[in-house]
């Protein structure tokens, strides 16, 4: 188990060796550690070595230049000038937030950013201004719309936190496919088959073998087949893309540039890196922030005294398992796999900095 | 088969006999005519007896003073004062798109409305200014939560209009279930059983029994159970309503009213009528409009380039098939299957004007 400082410490450490100054190194840190702690670990330490080896390869900029290159009262774009996703969308969702205390609401489109991590943190940004944060990415290209069989979209996830009083805050945070790519990697790594419904083989057919992506394969969006309503999840996953990538001048849809170093670079390029899409709403420019809040209480009470369905004791709000696994993990402090604890030593090595392998 | 003309003029003059003045009407018979246009015939004249039963219920305000009730410069909330909802929906984006001429973007949530029709229509009102526009809205309380047997969320639609340049513009418009509601009415009248994955049983227990609503069964949000991602789409569906009803001060979740007549109005309420929520973004607030319909063209044209499955001729572009279904009945008239032209025909007669069956 580690302590949530010494992780903190450590990946501040691993990106001020790779060039970031200290408060862009602890941006990132900051959104790893909080994966960990809500129990996506998916998208926590172990990804780190993803970030590495961009950096080996060159295709990071670690003193970006992060800059609004257009703007009005209540929106922006962002050049993120190749910089490590979590630092371009940390300052991208700062801008929302700065354009909502002005105009009543801040949306910003982010260019030449790289994999943000987990969308929920920038969501969760607006909370403490009394606003309601949004956050979404386009991601490596792996998922076939409706009726193809052609990978042409990310997992494209969508975040959208909501204050409330007494209650702690509504937070949804899910990619716009039935799994995160991420469980296919595990079930395949346990030599296990995966569901039918997640993937279709190279020429459409529906699979259970979570290998398949790396034969051709693709995901399938939300929904799953056209009579379950996937043609939704391919709508949804297309608005994220373009609020993403067009509007910002990214690359959209199957040029985003692939997050991991083993995935080669398209030539073709269609615009700068990978795009997010942020927006921030102050609560405010609707009603008083007090009467929104005291009315989510009512929400969330609503929705918490619905009736379980057999086998389940309870109704979940949004953003409650992540918020439970947090409170455990603050106390437990964080595992980390031996996989990605050997991973993170021998970068440690690499950049002549310590890590404690426990 | 009737002409474009002949059942607009019908229903304006249904609603000017229910005592609204000629141009809320028009706007009201625009929204149910642009249903019938784009084959969504489950909401166009259909539901003119919906409305009727309501005003005969004197439960819609036909006069009403819909005006906004609080506003920063990227946005308001409009109240509809009971209106038609396709009445405060057409005014409420209205305000959407004036907040964005003036901010960049605006962003508008409405309460005391009522069903709503097309949320396509409204999003669609912002391409002609070179805008992206977004609709929502909350709606009977037929669906529950993952995990729960509570109706508690309606079928809460999503539009998202965006402009491209020489293609049609992207228009997605689907509700946050795997289908409509009105798909299963037609299942039961015709006396089929529906899919899997629709519905659940008053124990939660999964059915094909269409008619299932009727006795204590819920629909299933997008996804259809956990492991396919059920509360992604509960996750979606719930953002729809906090933002349509709570955002605006409406009745959220399982207190959003009734949009028939037959159905019971409940004592306890959270807000006022219905809500929605509307936005519209000015493209040049990111980029040039020219520069960004350009790319937008290059995401269709890459899109409709991708493989078919095997068994389908085409990959669709959101918003395709309703297009061309409104070239096609453009051209051929709108029919009007007997039952409703029947309804249509009894109302005229109630109201003293005229109606053809043909």
């Amino acid at each position: 188990m580690y302590t949530y400082d010494y992780l903190f410490n450590f990946t501040t450490e691993v990106f001020t060796k790779m060039g970031c100054d200290k408060a862009d190194a602890e941006k990132a840190a900051k959104v790893f550690l909080a994966a960990e702690l809500r129990g996506l670990a998916s998208h926590g330490m172990i990804r780190i070595k993803d970030y590495y080896q961009l950096w080996e390869a060159d295709r990071i900029n670690t003193t970006p230049n992060i800059r609004i290159v257009h703007e009005t009262p209540s929106t922006a774009v962002v050049d993120g000038d190749g910089a490590i996703g979590m630092i371009a969308a940390t300052e991208s969702m700062e801008v929302a937030i700065k354009k909502a205390k002005e105009s009543g609401t801040g949306w910003v489109s982010t260019r030449g950013s790289n994999h943000f991590g987990i969308a929920g943190y920038y969501s969760m940004m607006a909370l403490e201004h009394d606003m309601i944060g949004i956050s979404m990415t386009n991601a490596n290209p792996l998922v076939a719309p409706t009726f193809s069989i052609s990978r042409l979209l990310g997992t494209n996830p969508i975040a959208v936190a909501i204050p409330a009083g007494r209650f702690p805050a509504f937070v949804a945070d899910f990619s716009t496919t039935p799994i995160a790519r991420g469980k296919l990697a595990v079930s395949e790594k346990k030599g296990e088959k995966t569901k039918l419904g997640y993937v279709q083989d190279e020429n459409g057919k529906p699979t259970d073998d979570p290998s398949i992506l790396k034969r051709g394969g693709s995901m399938l969006t939300l929904g799953g087949d056209y009579e379950h309503g996937s043609h939704k999840g391919y709508c949804m996953s297309a608005v994220v893309d373009i609020f993403s990538a067009v509007l910002s001048g990214a690359n959209f849809g199957p040029f985003c540039p692939p997050s991991v170093a083993y995935l080669p670079v398209l030539e073709e390029k269609v615009g700068e890196g990978t795009g997010h899409f942020f927006g921030a709403m102050r609560i405010d420019a609707f009603q008083t922030a007090e009467a929104f809040k005291e009315q989510m209480d009512k929400w969330i009470e609503t929705f918490k005294a619905a009736k379980p369905a057999p086998g389940h004791e309870r109704v979940l709000i949004p953003g409650e398992p992540e918020r439970e696994k947090e409170e455990q993990i603050s106390k437990s402090g964080i595992s980390i796999i031996p996989a990605v604890a050997d991973d993170l030593s021998e970068i440690a090595h690499s950049l002549d900095i310590e890590f404690e392998k426990k």
